[in-house]
């Protein structure tokens, strides 16, 4: 057998392309886990090429599926492994600040009030894909903001808000305004409660990012954060409004991106329309910044066809990479009108079962 | 005075764009520090204009300049400050790693054996524009190629290696074969003899980027790593170099750029040059990933008619990000001919003066 043809067959059952080093990839971390989400979370692959690339595997007899779900490398994978020389994968990560370069002691104080404040937060519900980072996620974020001189002082939106950035940047007593528009109506009454209770400098509102900006944000800010959903369309739609809420040159956008629901194709399409449609440059791209809390819905929601799936996640296996994107001379006025678009199916972002697949937002 | 007016002011004397809020920035860098080098190394934007912002504040009164060329906010500066409430910068780097992410501790072994096996290195010289990685850097480069899954059992092509990158890769024992090439001679030589003395897969090869790849390199490598002259042709030549030599799909490119010899203006450009002709995804952009040892030939060949300037820097404050590249689904040959360029001349990359500019190369 031949990698390559694993990743032919990969390719025709996902739709996503997928190369010989993708599937030499995903070795390399069977190598050194045998958990599939962890295999999800160190391959940087899209979900269903991992999936899919450790069935075919299984079915030539290269892995076993144990009765947990856990995935073993037979006697005949690993003879496989030494003749085509696959090395296990090398984990270098900053035990002190988990890859995100943010001095962790520097924001404990804030974590630790940012855990008491929202204690009681409304939980990730399926209706709207929702799914928020953790404590050290959130407030390295917002520490990110504040050395980069986009906090301080400066006006902040933020463009949905499972994540409840708004309050972890509120904490900091930095920015000067925050507006939060978000679909998720629990999320908005939430959010504006707290503010209310603590004096926080916080608004709120309801807005379906598919509608066009309301004229009294559009060209007001000096930042904004969102998390994309991850078709073509939603991050286009995202960037558009983030834009159009910016007040000008050397302003800039914070987001997440994927590479469980993103191949670097669409990275490459993404960053392609990104650059060549706004006057922006990409400053920074901080991979695995992002880890996400593990949400109730998940098993319930994705396919059950391969045993190895339906597993509890012993990690926050879920994560993305921090993008930072800055306005360059020369940034205008966006056109901002209303885009109706498709949020959460493509093939690569198809994480759920088709018949549970997220419509009503 | 108006930060606006300083920003026009300075965009006409660099012929750099810098905007109102290039001018904040350098402000809130004066904030928290008095040492021109450290306020260049922080406030990310190219020499010439950091240099001019600071005049044109000393032309107003806003700061002073000790007979030590230190930096100091005067009390009319300090008014404004307040005025216009610009914060002073806050740091939030991670001490443990700098900010790169990735664990010392687990390199720490290999940078040791990097400095004995590189004690006798030739200095860096103005002719190629020289100036080499520090120890950490260079080890922590190989770290983020190793966990990545570019290094080990891959083959590796340095072009332009003045960091003795080959050599640090060597260390590990990770890859299969290193190519360098190189410009200068005295480099050449030097790891060719190192390699051979210690019985390492390194081979160095004298080259000139702007003659096309040998055949023999062509689309024959895993990775590449390079550290480009910051003019877009030679950005544009050394990508061509880089990607020429790689097999296909799958592969990565590591590289770094500053933002003190190229606006960000100029990071879009090249940007949106990468992605529009090389079927590549940028998937890392680390912030002050790479320092330089500071080199002995600065002060000779810089500008000296700001007093502020020619001072000796105090720390390793010429930093860039670390770029890492892939190559995506559909990536192919590409044209492989002489391209002559303009290294090192252009309205940002200049920080020499220019009878000092290096033509050599």
């Amino acid at each position: 057998m031949d990698v390559r043809q694993i990743s032919e067959e990969v390719t025709a059952r996902t739709k996503v392309d997928t190369t010989a080093r993708d599937v030499e990839k995903v070795i390399s971390c069977l190598s050194s886990s045998s958990h599939f989400w962890e295999i999800v979370c160190n391959a940087q692959k899209p979900f269903s090429v991992v999936a899919e690339i450790i069935n075919a595997l299984w079915e030539r007899g290269f892995v076993s599926i144990e009765p947990n779900g856990e995935i073993a490398i037979t006697q005949k994978g690993q003879e496989f492994i030494k003749e085509v020389s696959i090395a296990p994968r090398r984990d270098f990560t900053c035990p002190s600040c988990d890859g995100r370069g943010i001095a962790m002691d520097k924001i404990r104080e804030w974590m630790q009030k940012f855990d008491e404040l929202t204690v009681d937060r409304p939980k990730a519900i399926a209706d709207y894909d929702q799914g928020y980072i953790t404590t050290p996620t959130v407030m390295a974020r917002v520490a990110l903001m504040a050395e980069r001189g986009d906090l301080e002082g400066k006006r902040l939106l933020v463009l949905g808000d499972d994540d409840l950035l708004s309050l972890a940047a509120a904490i900091t007593k930095m920015p000067r305004e925050i507006v939060v528009l978000e679909i998720d109506e629990r999320l908005v009454d939430y959010i504006n409660d707290r503010a209310q209770k603590l004096n926080l400098p916080v608004k709120a509102f309801k807005y379906d990012f598919r509608d066009s900006l309301p004229d009294q944000f559009v060209g007001s800010f000096d930042t904004f954060n969102t998390d994309p959903p991850e078709t073509m369309e939603a991050l286009e739609v995202c960037m558009t409004r983030g834009l159009s809420a910016l007040s000008g040159e050397g302003c800039a956008g914070y987001f997440g991106l994927t590479r469980t629901e993103s191949s670097l194709k669409k990275w490459n399409e993404f960053q392609q329309m990104l650059l060549s449609k706004f006057r922006v440059a990409i400053t920074d791209i901080i991979d695995n910044f992002n880890h996400y809390v593990n949400w109730d819905y998940l098993l319930g929601s994705i396919r059950d066809d391969y045993s190895f799936i339906q597993v509890k996640p012993r990690l926050n296996w879920y994560r993305s990479s921090m993008y930072r994107i800055e306005t360059v001379s020369g940034f205008g006025r966006i056109e901002n009108k209303p885009m109706p678009c498709e949020l959460y199916v493509d093939e690569e972002a198809l994480i759920y079962k088709p018949e549970k697949t997220l419509t009503k937002a």
